[in-house]
């Protein structure tokens, strides 16, 4: 596991729109963006499931995932390992947190992202370099 | 191969940066803000790579691909399969397109993405609904 510099979570802060990619076992990746993400600590990360189908089912059978944003103060790239928790604490807590931002919305997982490796992705000679 | 509708190509209008996810033989998945891209023909898009690492390794490895992007007209998830043009017309007409935008950008490939499916990715009932 690694830890998020202060770097990365400021320049998270404000994105609201994040983009996941998942990939089948038969190798097939599938990438959408959402919105209900936040960082539980500094090593993992909290992404809520509302509407996913392709990206769960290809969670279900690879729990390896990659994330990205993009704004004005930057981004990175995100990578880590998630459990899928559908009866648990976990989820009692994912629930209140997202309806407590919108009452209308009902998550089926929450989604638990140990986070691996981070990676600058602004472009130039960095690109691609491992931060963490 | 599909056929892009006029709807997706009008919501991919003006938006800068899209989000292009590739898969490593091994099923890890890898995420970049990209923003040299168009449509060639309506089953054909080009992406021009710059500064990619894992992605073009992952390419030559799986040429499998997805991309996204939103904007305030929305977005699609679009799928397809690549070929990686290094030392051709392909090739060369990218550099001159890429050039004409920004004459320090350096293409290092060509990367030409034949559709193979298209995907709703607007958050509510018809999230991951396949449109083409």
């Amino acid at each position: 596991m690694v830890k998020l510099t202060q770097e990365v979570k400021d320049s998270m802060q404000g994105v609201k729109t994040i983009f996941l990619a998942t990939c089948s076992r038969a190798g097939v990746p599938n990438v959408v963006p959402m919105g209900a993400y936040k960082v539980l600590d500094d090593e993992t990360m909290l992404l809520s499931d509302q509407f996913m189908q392709k990206s769960l089912s290809n969670m279900q059978e690879n729990p390896r995932v990659a994330l990205t944003y993009w704004s004005e103060k930057g981004g990175f790239q995100i990578k880590g390992t998630v459990t899928l928790h559908k009866d648990d604490q976990v989820f009692k807590d994912d629930v209140a947190w997202v309806k407590g931002m919108k009452p209308t919305l009902n998550p089926k997982t929450a989604i638990v992202m140990k986070i691996t490796d981070v990676y600058v992705v602004k472009p130039g000679p960095d690109a691609g370099k491992k931060l963490l």
